[in-house]
Parts: structure tokens; C-alpha cells; sequence
């Protein structure tokens, strides 16, 4: 890649913009990718749309900064571009984009996010719109999306007093490994349409405040640049998706566990990426993926973003696959996305080491139930069965999951930790890794406050006496409303003060 | 009707109209209906309102093309009017006319649509004020009709994992007919008022996309043309308002089994047409129906629309009809619009084939619980008797479906398949036949997403388990709001982009 | 009260405006109220204000025409006041009273209302603010009161099919006297505040439809104009305010039973009128009432009107009246007011022939269950005591009917009829007789309809397994909103029209 | 104090003005702090704020009167300050101060509050921002503060009829004193920022009226104070936050009992203080409080306000001191905040005298229950242990409280009587002491209507079956709404006046 070629002017990059010879700038060199047009997984459609100019800035937040050069052949790599001659392109901001830009500039310090909701409204008014359909967006009618979080309003403390709580300790194990709460990142796509560093926000903080990350099969770093951002001895874990052919996916299983990740959280719920219609909407070109992106599958992406990039993921990953993944790798093994007892009993019986009740964040399924909603079941069962408690299958939860109340629910209930996704996303979208940092501190405050509250002093007093769950199950509509009645009644006034001054006022 | 009349002028016609004498104009041809105003089902007055004018645009949404030729005897038909004389009335567009036409101009191109909603949406924005008013409206406070969409949302998915869902297959056989899904489109009234090919846009689209239709009693299409317009070998159902007059229903019955038509659905649940507010606010003259016109009945249409085309519906049938149907057609009966068990029970032992659990749209009696609803009664009460499951006799369900989760959630419980009325209307009158494809393949996409997500392969394993049904027959209504408290209440803020600069915005 | 009294000047009068010497005119004579100060039950204050001046105006709407010339001793009649010299008082009104009198010379025609809903927006857009207020109002928060409502939408259908419906008939007895409909006028207070006729609009209206009319104890018209209006055999009821003067009384019972009222329904839910704080922020100076004005009670006032007008009534009411009131009168005697099974087997157990589920429309418990509610519960416990059915023995459900639908529920669960107040105040305020008499109709009409659509020929097949009543006691709040999570989601949108063209619009 | 000092000019003192000089002036002298600016329990910040300035305005709300002078040392009194000398502050109010003041000047009349949530209304319009963030604030998303209210609405009366009502009596016994209704007034901190008499107010008003009085720990009047405000025997009880220095927990306990307290409620649900957000984003400097304000512990505000004030309270306090507090007082010894049946079974086997079931307002852990959910539980517990009823162990709630209803709900279900705080808080904010009493006479107008409505003749009547629980614990949320649907359904309207009209008007 360094091997001294001839620097090459951007007027003659710019006269290679067409189907027959298609040049791109990307990081200040040029490459002909004139016949890696079809092999583009993104479609050849949005490499023409920057043939003859530079393209650094769409390529980056999707892409692993190594994948132009390895997917192409070293004679397609011609060489550096004289930065003099590169003219920036007149960027064209629309009305929307300057306000969001305007926005970010004023954007609230960060002392004044006082709760992980904080973060996602500075994000919301600061992300970009791809970005932010890209993050927030969910299946069909985001009903389950929203659920997530409004389950666990169906949950309610019953919390113990005169314990003395001077001392509360909310640090915990999972899976053999210590983390500072009972909470981990989990995995989620395409971090540098948020910021610029992506995941390695997250990498940094969790390094710093002993909290693991899961790094997922999505990311738009690489899977070892986020690896050397560690700390030593960070602990990773390592989602996973399947891909039709299985020799990829035990190359990137067995390099994960030789780069030291310690769990293996294979994804469930996701034979196939679902609709997320507020995604598609916006038109988001969702391209590309970065631990994947070294393959050379050829996609039809007329079929809109999410399904080209689950093109590769197998629908038929089956339970007859979960011998062989114990065959490849030692790492323990978690299934992510398990929506039901059934599913749970058998994967505690297929000597899976763990489960994630998850929907995905509700990306996948609408009007399935959320993890925290299913816990209780799933407890019940495994314990009729005697595979619960259970130091040899634990079961995570995520989807919702706002504050420290959240997660002391779950734990409550017999889950060993709880995932964070967006909520962090959000964090170091509006506030990069100090964002990450100060939602951990929030987490934490929040911890201490309320394992004092409910008269826990470790993460063992966290029992399931703590809550009462009776009205966790109710999906509840109301009846439609009576309009024409409505329309009549009047609304009580209180007393006010007078109406004279008021319209002074 | 072809016999070389003179041609006439306009003004000629325009002399006749008074009750005394009045000739109206027709798709270019004159009629003299003096003597037929007292008999037009419709009333005499809305006849002489077009008295000495051109009528086309207003019959043309509420008659089958043939109405007027074979209602009225052969000397009544006057001729061709020279069109050169026939001056444009012209039209004044109100205002809000005026903004649906501007709209329809700029209505989304249809790939926007991504769900079964948008065409509604397109509909609502783009049909005229009585077209949309027809189609929307329900009985009463619309309670119904409102809960049978919300009672798909009382019932939550148990998706399974880790089955190999490489190939998924939602094609089903309906009364012994391939379906290339377990939907078929149901019966919807006067089709014109949509769009001008009226129920053809479902014909024609149906049969590319191997979908059934169900013609309507109530078609602004004639029924002929409506099978004339079906493909080789094109299934066809067909559903029955009972004449009063036998005579007239039984030649209909065995009219449609001559050409081929499948299924009889014999609606159950509207011996008087429903009071729709809606509707009547519109002061909407909903006036004639295809296949009845035909009738020579006298109204009296001053008590509303809705019940003058009622009027030859026989509120007396009963029970003790279905051997006489049984005795005129050799086509399976089924009754359309049980809505409790107990009349499910009852249909099985007198021999139907099937029946429809249905409230008409929530277009009859409000308060009635929805289809949907009623299926798990259903089921388990024809269970307990041994007539459940049996390929005798079918179960299907209809009102509110929007998505296929909710197919297959009526699919789970016992339903053969799902009638979707309004969704395709609106796909029509939004986007013509090609709205009705482009919902037919949203409604693949969302199958083969939705199989895969709930792990089942082929319909057969679309089973009870994967539904949590706990909730459905939840009918609450919220304590009315304590309004001085709330109001006295202040929501929380979360953190804000600076005040100042949000002003500048 | 004719006896030839010289005329008196206007001018003549104006000089009597003090408390030593108050001279007013109502209907063109002249009174001497000096010594009547302290005994007007509507405080001394309010005639003060019109001493010298015609008070007939505010006289009107809450005295019968005789209480005047009954109250006062013949000596205080002055005579004729010459109507040249009275001066019409230049009516100032307010800017609201101005938008409400061009409303109501705008309102709707009364063929455009189509259900009883509609009648209350248009009361409510031209009733004067203090009527409305009176009216509209309930206790407390008002939460019964709303409550009555949503508790009919609580309560769906379960209705039959392939019944002949040709005929349907929805007459009933109620207390052996024939009823047009399942329907009674219930007793409400002040009819002239909405309408000059008062409650002579209902008895019109009722008269001319077999409905039958519940007199009120505090009707703006008196008892014997109100039965003076009747058509021949047309039936009333009374409805009775127990006066701590028991002779009081008697004499209206039994005047009442000589003039032919068939039923005694003795209110037993307000030993004290309630606070209803709408009517109390309008300062509505609710004074006086008529059966009850020729009272000479001195009440102090000061502590609002509600409990004014209630000091008659007599909070010593008990089971032990009961017998004394079966002594005074034959008439069946029936008690308004019942709000639980227990005082409704007490009722039946007393020898009385019915109750009232009532909880006088809201109006005096606030968050007491509706009649509806505890209809099914008042049922089983009488039939558990062999009390029910009993044709002995009726039971009576009101508060918040709108709809046939409602009052066929009520039936279905046992009740013999419903009261309706609000609806036909509303009615005759906004057009008088006329209004009620299409109030009647509309209810008709829906009876006709829902009759067919529930599979019921007559009263008597209006059975309890008609209804599903299985959710009618959840009295739900939901948890609060999540404002800061709800702030953050960002709801879906559908396709729409584009935004460009909808800014032109 | 009043040693003679010389009197100091304002311009002297205004030179001191830096850490290393800081001398401030309040009540008219000037008093050195630099050295105890270390010492502050608010922070050294604050105090510099105020270096070389008048504080009084700010000290006033947050301090006792004599806090100064007893906290230092005699030689840093430095003596009076020379009126004349001192500058008034050029004041610049904000322009949401100004909008205050003027809406404070235009208040309603005293008399237009007809319930509680009126002062609310009006503290809500005119209380300085800081005040009504304190005040109004609770903690995490306020949930559990909102549904203190909302429980109410789920229990309904069962009332009975007929039983003579004419004298009512709510007056009752709280731990062996006599109290004019069931109601106490509970402890709430820092009245000053609402009314320069602060707690007084209430006092007085408790006084005048026979209510009792819960002094508060950090209340913003000395404890002296207020119990010098007290009339001839009335009774007061005290509530307690627990010091890590038992010593002076001791004094203070000791010499309550001294004055003449009847009991001591000790706060067991906040070993620290609960984030409150709004207040937090107030930025509302919530330093020192009278009681503790004594103490020299030296505390870091960087982390906020709330967990300042908590950092005295000792969060190692357990069911091991109780024995301690019954060694040190004779007074009967309350648990507030008690929030499950285990716990309540605890405190009465510990030989408590009551318990308080209280959430603290909503202000320390959100989503736990409301006090009036968990008394039926409690009491069905205790009573299955043979502790209920029982003269020696009384039941408490606090919480949502603002009708007469709410307290006859929780005495029908147990408790002897109901903890009411904020809302007395806004009574004094807005009204002062008048305030107070009139919201007292409001609450007694509303029992005494009540007591007739419900039947229900004094305290002791007041019984389980008059209410229905069946609905309290239900923690609903509802589905997530389908907004696509929802956007596409359009509302009924009814009848309305036209259009024309409605835009002259």
C-alpha cells in the first residue's frame, strides 16, 4: 500500500466518473473500482455516485478503514492524491442539516444530562437524520419497541427499610468475569454515523470504568481496532451473526478468542434483518458492514438496505449448529434473542452456557413480548427443571433499559446482568467517550441511591421479593374513545389567577 | 340499443326535465325516464336533479353500465346525443375539492408506500369528502370498529428460534383452493366511488397475484364483468345480501355457481344496513347497488340512505333458510358475521361449511366485540364438541387487519384465513390496480419476514404456542382523568438545547 | 289576586329599593316583599337587588308562577304596575352572552342531529353560562359522573344471528303501565334555566310518545301545571326530596297520588346536595325551587346554593320511614339512590317495589360506582335470596345513557328501564319540545336497529347472555407517563402528501 | 449578641468580601465567617456569593433565626451595621419574576379555592421558581409520585343509604389525642422558601383548628420556634432523620419530648436523599436546614443539593437501634415510610407503636407503591398474626392526598388517620396561615358531606365494605398507540354550529 506510487492529481481522478472506469478517493489515495462495481455489498449504484471524487466521507462511518485496501488487489491501489489539487466539495447543507449543526454548537453541557434520557434528546436534536433513523428506528409499528420500556413500569419495588445500608456494593460477576454493574454494552451496528470514533467510544469508557462491551459483528470499526483500544485485561465479549458460510464465521470466531474475547453471544433472533419502516423511509442507504465487508457476496439491494445486509446472515442456523460452534471454539456460548420458556429450557439443554432475553432492541418482531416481560416465565420453568439458579447457564435481559431501577428489576428476577444498547449509542453520539463516561456515572449514582432505597447491600440481597410483577403480563388497549362524549364534557378549571392580568401578561 | 336511433341534440334533451317529462343523459345516449322516477331504488329526486342534463358522473359510481338499458324498456332508449352539442357543465370545485384534486396531484409515488397504512393515508388525503365518508364510517361511536384493529394488539407473539427458516412458505388452500396466502380480499360495497374501475382494480390483481376475491352483492361492477375480468382458472367467492324476494337470490346464486364461483358467504349480520353518523353528517346519497338495481322496489328514502339500500335485505332469515340454500347450489355455505360461539356451534351442526367471524367492519352494531376476539371462544367451544379441527369446516376472520402479524396471529388460533376489505379499497382508490399489487407484495414481504421471525416454515406450523392470548378480552377504559391534578402537574424536561438558540431556529 | 287594585306607576315602585321598604314587579304587578326578606329561601340579598325594579326575569326560571301571590298575604299584592311606565332595563350583555344568543340563531337545524350527543354540543354552545354550569355539573372531580359513561363501554355484545328480526318491538311495562321503550324521563331539577316551557317541554314530548315522565321535587314548573299538561292517561311519576317536616311531605304525596302519579321514587343518595365546583366557580346563585318554595324555612346561605337548597331535605331519612310512607300513600314506592347488593336486598327485604341504581347522575359521591356497574352484582345477590326475578320488585339503572346500545345492555343484565335526565334537558334547551320529541325518535330508531342486530324480537329476549360483562369492574388508571422517554420517541409517520405541496395549500 | 458592639459602616464591611476576608451581613449585623466558611453545611460558595453583601434575603428561607449566632464564635458577631449606610441591592428580577410577582399580586380571593388542588394552582402561578422545584419535585420520572394520586382513584365507595345522617362526626383519637378529623399535617422541609413564616403557618392554623402538627427535621423554623407558636396544650408530634452522631439524634429527641411532643415518627425510607431531577435542573441550592444545621460536618456539594442534606443521616440505621430510641424517650415510636406487609409485621414485633405506609411523597425510590395500595396487604397480614386491630399499633399513610374522600378510603381500609403535606405547603405559600385554615375548613366541609353520603355517622362506621379495592394493584400501561392507524382514523364530530358563524364569532 506504501510501495511509492506516483502522486496523482485530482483533475485526473475526477475524469474516471463512469460505469466503464470508475476512480474513488478515499483517506488521500486513489483506487479504481471500476470492477469491484458488482461486488460492492452496498451496490455498485452509491460507489458511482462519488466515481472521479472523494468519497472518504461516506465511506467512513461504514467501513473499517483497512477494507478498501484488502478487498481490492494491490495494482488497483494507484496511488496518493496531491492534496493540493483535491477541491473540497462545496458541501450544500440543507435547512435541517444547518439546524442540527446550529443545534450541536449549543448542544446542553454535559453536567446538565442528568439520566440516560438526557442523551438520547441532545442526540435526537443533534444527529444527523440517517443517523438518527438508523438508531432509533424499529419493526412495523414499534409497538414491542416501546414496550420495552413501558414493561418495566409493570414492575413495581416493594423495597425493605432499618437494614443498615451504609456500605452498598453493586459490582457482579458475569460469567466468571468482575464488572462494576450489573449491566454490559451490547452490541449495535454502524457506531461512526454517530461519531467519528465509533465503538471506540465506547472501548475507552468501558476501560476505564470496568464494565464489559460486547463488540458487535456490525460495527463500523474493526473488530481488532476496537480490540487494541483496550485496556489490559478489558474484558469483551463478542456478538455474533451467522453467516452462510460457516468457514467465515469460525475464522472471525477463532480470531475473536485468540484476541482474548470471553463469551460468545450468537444472534437468534435475526435469520433475516427486520423492516424498520422509519429507516426506510428516510432512504438510508444502510450499506456495507464492517467485519463482514471482506466478503465478496453479490446482493441485490432493490430490496432496500436492512435485508441487503442481512443478505449473508443464514436463516438456517439451527440447533443441530450448536455442536459444532462448541467444536470450534471454548468461549462460552449464549444464545441472544430468546423469546420464550420453550427456547430458554432448550438451550439450557443443549448445554448452551447462557441466553439473552431480548427482541432486539424491538427491531425485529413487532408485538413480541420484551425480555424483562418473559424473565419471570423463563425463571419459573428452568427452575421446575431444576436448571435454575444455575452457575453454569445465566440469563441476560435487554430492550428499555433506562435507569438503575431497570436493571435492579431484572436482577431481581434472576438475570445475572442487563444490556444497554441505545442508550449508550446516544451517549457518545452527542458527547463521544465522555458522553459513554457520564452515563456510567449516572448508572452508578442512580445504583447507590437506589440499592440503598430498596435495602440491598450487595447484588446477592436483590431478590425477587423486591418486586411485585403481578401486573407485568397486561397488554392492555384502551377502549377506543368515545368522541362525541368527550367532545362535550368540559374540563374542570381550577382556581386561576384572574383572566384580566393573565392576558397582561 | 344499438337499432340506428336519430341522433339528438342536447338541447333537445335539456327541455325534459320536469317530473312531467325528463330525459336524462347517459354515456353519450339519451333516456326518457319519466315513468321509471317513481321506481328508481335510489328515489326520483336525485333523477331530477340531472332532468334535461348529462348524469354519466354521478350514475356511473353507483350502477353497473347496463343499469339503465335493461331497466328501462327499449323505447325509452332515445338515442345518441350529438356530442358536439353537449356543453361541459361547468364544474365548480369547492375548496376543499379544489385540495384534494391539488393533492392526488402530488400524492407519493407508490413506492413510498411501505405498509397497508399508507394507502389509507393517500386515500384519506386525495378521495372525494362522500367517497371517503362511504368507505371510513362505522356504526354508532365507531367503538368497534376501532377495537377490532386494537384487539390485534391485546395479543402478543411466543416466537421460536433456531429452526431453519432458509425457505418459508405462506400459501395455504382456502375451501379447498390454492391461496398464495391465508388472506382473500372480502366483499366491500360500491367500488366506483374510489376509483372509476371499481372492483376490476381487485380483479385483475387477484388474479396475477393467485389472491381470492370475494365478490360483493353491493359492487359497483356488475357481477359479470367482474368474472369476466378473472384470469384462467381465477377462484372467485362470493358474498349474499338475501333478498326478500327468493326468487331474485336464488337466480343469483345460481348465476354466479354457473360462472364458476366457488364459496357462497351468506351475510348473517345485517338484517337493516347500520346507522353510520359519519356517513349521514356527509348527507351522502348512497343511493343504488349493482346487483339489486335490477329490482323494481319503491323506497322511501327519506329515513337516510344506509336503510333505503337495506330495504331489500330480508330481515327475516333465519335458520330454518339454510336447507333451502343448500337445496339451490351446490357451493359451500358459509355464514359471515358470527360473532359469539354459541351461533358458531350452531352453523357447524346445520351443516354449513364455514363461517366468518366478522362485525362487518364495525359497520353494524357498535360495542360488539371483534372477530378476533371471539376466535379462542370459538375454537375451544367447537372443540369440546368434537368440530374442531375439521376440514369440513372452515373458520375465518375479518376487520382491522393492517399487517401480516395479525394474519398470522388469526392463523394461530384456528383461523383458515383473513378477509381484508378497506386496505385494498384504499390501495385502489390511492393508487388503482397497482396499489392493490404493490399491497398484495408488501403483504408477501411482510409473511416471509414474519415466518421467519416466529419460526414456522409453512402455515402448518403456525400453532397456537406462538401467541400469548392472556390480554385479549380485556375491554378497559381508563378512570376518567383527575384534571385539576393534572393540570396542576408539570411534566419533566429533559436536558434542552439552549432556549436562546432554539428561538433563533 | 284579581280584585281590582288601582294601577301603580313604575316610578312609583322604583322608590321602594331598600331593605325598610322593597316594593318589586313580577308579571306586571307590584309586591311588597318588606316583611319577606328573611323568609325568602333564596336569602334576602337577591331581592334586594331588584327592589324597585321588575324582577320577573330572574323570578322566572326558578319559581312556579303562583309562588309570588301564594307566599304573600293578599294585602301585600299592590296591584297592576302601568306597563308605559316601566322602562325596559337596557340589558348589557356580556361579550359571551353575545357570542351565545348569535350562536344559538345559528345552531343546526334539528334534523342534523343524529344522536343524542348532539343535542348536548349544541346546549352547550348557546345554554347561558350559568345553566350550562348547572346542569353540566358533578362532585368532586367529576370522575362518576364521567365514569357513568365509560362504564356502558365496559359491557360488550354478544348478538345472535338468523333470528327473523322482521318485527321487532321494544314497548315494555313499567310498573304496569305501558312504556314505549325501556326509557323513563328521569327527575331532574330547574328546567327553566334552559327552556321558558321548563319541564313542560318533556311533558309534551312524553305525552305524545307513550313515554312516561318522572316529576322532580325541584321542577322550575309546579306539580300541577306539569300534570295540567299531560295528555289523557298519560303517566307520571314523582320523584320526592323527604322534607324534615314530615307533614310537608304528605300533603305533596298525597296531593300527588290524588292527581293520578302512579309511582313514588323517593331519593335516598342525598341527605345533602353535593359540591359541584363548576357551578360553585360560576357562582351560580342557585335559589329557590318549586314544589318546595311555599316553604317558609330562613337558611343561611352563605355557604353556597347546593346546600341551600338542600336544607329542607332531611338527613334523618332512614329504613324506619318506610313503613310511615307505605301508610300515607298506595302508589308503589321505589327507592333512587341504591349504590351497593346490600341496601338493594334491604329495599326488597322492606317491602319496597323497586330501586333506583343510581348515583344521581354523578352528582353527589364522587368515585361511587355507576348503576350500570353494580347492576349485575344487585342481580345475582337478589336471585341468591329468591328476589329476583320478581315482578314485585323492579330494579331502575340511570346515569350516562346515550344510546339504545346502553339501554339494551341494562336490560340484558335485568334492569326493567332506564332513566334518562341530561340528554333531554339538553334536547328541549336547545329546541324545546321539538327536540325532545326528536330525542325520542332518534332513540327509536337505534332501538329498531340494535333490536335486529342483537337477534332480539322483544323485551323479553333482551337475556343476559346477550352481553359480555366480564371487564365491567376494572377501574384502571395507567401508570404515569414516562414523559421524558415519551419525549424523546419520535412517533412514526405515514406516506403523505409532500410536504411542498401542503405548504402551498 | 446585644454585647454593645460599635456600630460598622456597610462600606467597611463591603471590603471583606474574599475567601480570605469574608464577613457578611444578616438581620442588620455583620458577622465574620472566613473561618467557618470551611464549616458551612451549604458549601463555602454560596456564603462568598455573599462576601462584603447582605445575605439575609437568602439565609432567611434556610436558616433558624439564631443559626448565626450559636454557630459562631462571640468574637466574630462584629455588631450592627448602620442602616443608613446600607445600599438596597438594585434588585433585577428576571422576567419570569416579574410575571410571578404580578401574578401574585392578582391571585384569587381566598374564597374561589374550593379544594386543595386550588393552592396548588396558585403556588404553582406565583412561588418563585426554586420553591416550586423543590416543592413539587420527586424523584427519578415521578411515577410513584403521581400515582400517590392516581391509587386513590382506584378504590370506589360502596355507600349505604337510608341510615340517619342528620349529625355526623369525623372527628377522631391519634395515638391517645384527640384530632378534629383524621388528618395530621406530615413533616415537610424548608417552608420558608414558600412564606417568610414558614412552618408558623401551620402551626398556628393546627392550632386554631385541632389538627396536629408534624414538626419536620429540617424545617426552615427552629423547633422552638414553632413549638412557642403553639396554643395552650396542643399537640404536636416530631419527625426524625437519624444523625450518624446518636448524640445528637439524643438531644434533639430528648428535648422534643421536653417540649411537650406526643411522638416520634423516625424516617426509615431515606438513608440518603432521593435525586429529584426538576429540582436538580433547577439548579436549586438546597443547602443547610434548620434542626441539623448545628452540626460542623463538613460536606462536598459537588455531587448536588439533596445528597448535601442527606449527608448527616445516617444510612446504617437498622432495626437494631430501636431498642436504643426506646432507652432514650417515652414517646410512642412511629416507622415513616414503611412500604411492604413484612416490613409492617417487623415493626409491630419490634414493639413500634405505628408505622407510617409512605413513600415519602415520591421523592426517594420511583416506581415502589403508594401507601394506600399497601394497606389492605398490610392489614391483612398483621391481622392474620393477631395484630390487627390493635389499640397499641396504628396504621399511617401519607401520600397523594387531597380529598376528604381519599382519607375516609384509607381510614375504611385501616389506617387511623392520613399524613397531608404538600398541599398544606401551598394552602400557606399562597394564603399564609389563612391559607392553611381554609383548606382545613375545606376538607371539613367535604367529610361532613361525605360522612352523609357514604352512611356513615362518626370514625368507627367508617368500614371495609365501604369501598372496592378489587382494582388497586393494578399497574397498567397500555399498548404503545398504533400510530399509523391513529393517524388515519378520523375523529366524529357532532352536530355543530356552522362554520360562517363560528369565524365572525
Amino acid at each position: 500500500m506504501t510501495q511509492q506510487k506516483p502522486v496523482i492529481s485530482a483533475a485526473e481522478v475526477a475524469k474516471h466518473n463512469t460505469r466503464e472506469s470508475c476512480w474513488i478517493i478515499v483517506h488521500g489515495h486513489a483506487y479504481d473500482v471500476t470492477e469491484f462495481l458488482d461486488d460492492h455489498p452496498g451496490g455498485s449504484k452509491i460507489i458511482l455516485k462519488y466515481g472521479g471524487k472523494d468519497a472518504t466521507e461516506e465511506y467512513d462511518p461504514i467501513h473499517p478503514p483497512d477494507a478498501i485496501t484488502s478487498n481490492l488487489p494491490p495494482e488497483k491501489h494507484l496511488g496518493p492524491v496531491d492534496p493540493s489539487t483535491v477541491k473540497e466539495a462545496p458541501k450544500e447543507l440543507t435547512a435541517e442539516q444547518k439546524q442540527r449543526e446550529e443545534r450541536s454548537r449549543f448542544k446542553p453541557p454535559l453536567d446538565e444530562c442528568l439520566n440516560l434520557h438526557d442523551f438520547e434528546a441532545v442526540a435526537k436534536a443533534t444527529l444527523p437524520d440517517k443517523a438518527w433513523a438508523y438508531y432509533s428506528s424499529a419493526a412495523d409499528d414499534e409497538i414491542t419497541h416501546r414496550d420495552n420500556r413501558a414493561a418495566f413500569q409493570r414492575i413495581w419495588f416493594r423495597p425493605r427499610i432499618l437494614r443498615d445500608v451504609t456500605r452498598v456494593d453493586w459490582s457482579t460477576m458475569i460469567l466468571g468475569h468482575k464488572s462494576s454493574m450489573p449491566v454490559y454494552i451490547t452490541a449495535t451496528a454502524l457506531g461512526k454515523l454517530g461519531h467519528p470514533d465509533g465503538e471506540l467510544n465506547l472501548t475507552r469508557a468501558a476501560g476505564k470504568h470496568g464494565v464489559i462491551q460486547m463488540i458487535p459483528t456490525l460495527a463500523s470499526c474493526s473488530f481488532d481496532e476496537i480490540i487494541d483500544a483496550g485496556v489490559q485485561d478489558q474484558v469483551f465479549f463478542m456478538q455474533l451473526y451467522v453467516n452462510k458460510d460457516r468457514a467465515k464465521t469460525k475464522k472471525i470466531v477463532q480470531h475473536a478468542e485468540k484476541r482474548g474475547v470471553k463469551a460468545l453471544f450468537i444472534t437468534v433472533d435475526a435469520p433475516q434483518l427486520g423492516r424498520r419502516e422509519k429507516d426506510m423511509r428516510m432512504k438510508f442507504e444502510d450499506v456495507g458492514a464492517a467485519v463482514q465487508a471482506k466478503s465478496d457476496d453479490k446482493v441485490d439491494r432493490n430490496q432496500g438496505a436492512a435485508r441487503a445486509i442481512s443478505s449473508f446472515i443464514d436463516p438456517g442456523l439451527s440447533w443441530n449448529d450448536i455442536p459444532w460452534f462448541r467444536s470450534i471454539t471454548k468461549m462460552p456460548i449464549i444464545l441472544k434473542g430468546v423469546q420464550c420458556w420453550e427456547d430458554a429450557v432448550l438451550a439450557a439443554e443443549a448445554g448452551c452456557d447462557g441466553i439473552v432475553l431480548s427482541n432486539h432492541g424491538g427491531r425485529q418482531l413487532d408485538t413480541t413480548r420484551s425480555g424483562i416481560e418473559i424473565l419471570p416465565e423463563v425463571v419459573d420453568e428452568l427452575r421446575k427443571r431444576g436448571l435454575f439458579p444455575n452457575p453454569k447457564f445465566s440469563i441476560f435481559v435487554d430492550g428499555g433499559v433506562r435507569r438503575a431501577t431497570d436493571v435492579l428489576k431484572a436482577v431481581a428476577l434472576g438475570a445475572t446482568a442487563v444490556g444497554v444498547g441505545r442508550a449508550f449509542i446516544y451517549a457518545f453520539s452527542a458527547y463521544g467517550q465522555e458522553g459513554v463516561e457520564k452515563a456510567v456515572n449516572i448508572l452508578n449514582d442512580e445504583f447507590e441511591m437506589n440499592m440503598r432505597l430498596i435495602g440491598a447491600r450487595n447484588i446477592s440481597e436483590v431478590v425477587p421479593s423486591l418486586v411485585d410483577t403481578s401486573s407485568l403480563s397486561l397488554h392492555v388497549t384502551t377502549v377506543p374513545e368515545d368522541r362525541l362524549y368527550r367532545g362535550n364534557y368540559e374540563a374542570m378549571r381550577g382556581a386561576a389567577v384572574r383572566e384580566i392580568v393573565k392576558s397582561k401578561l
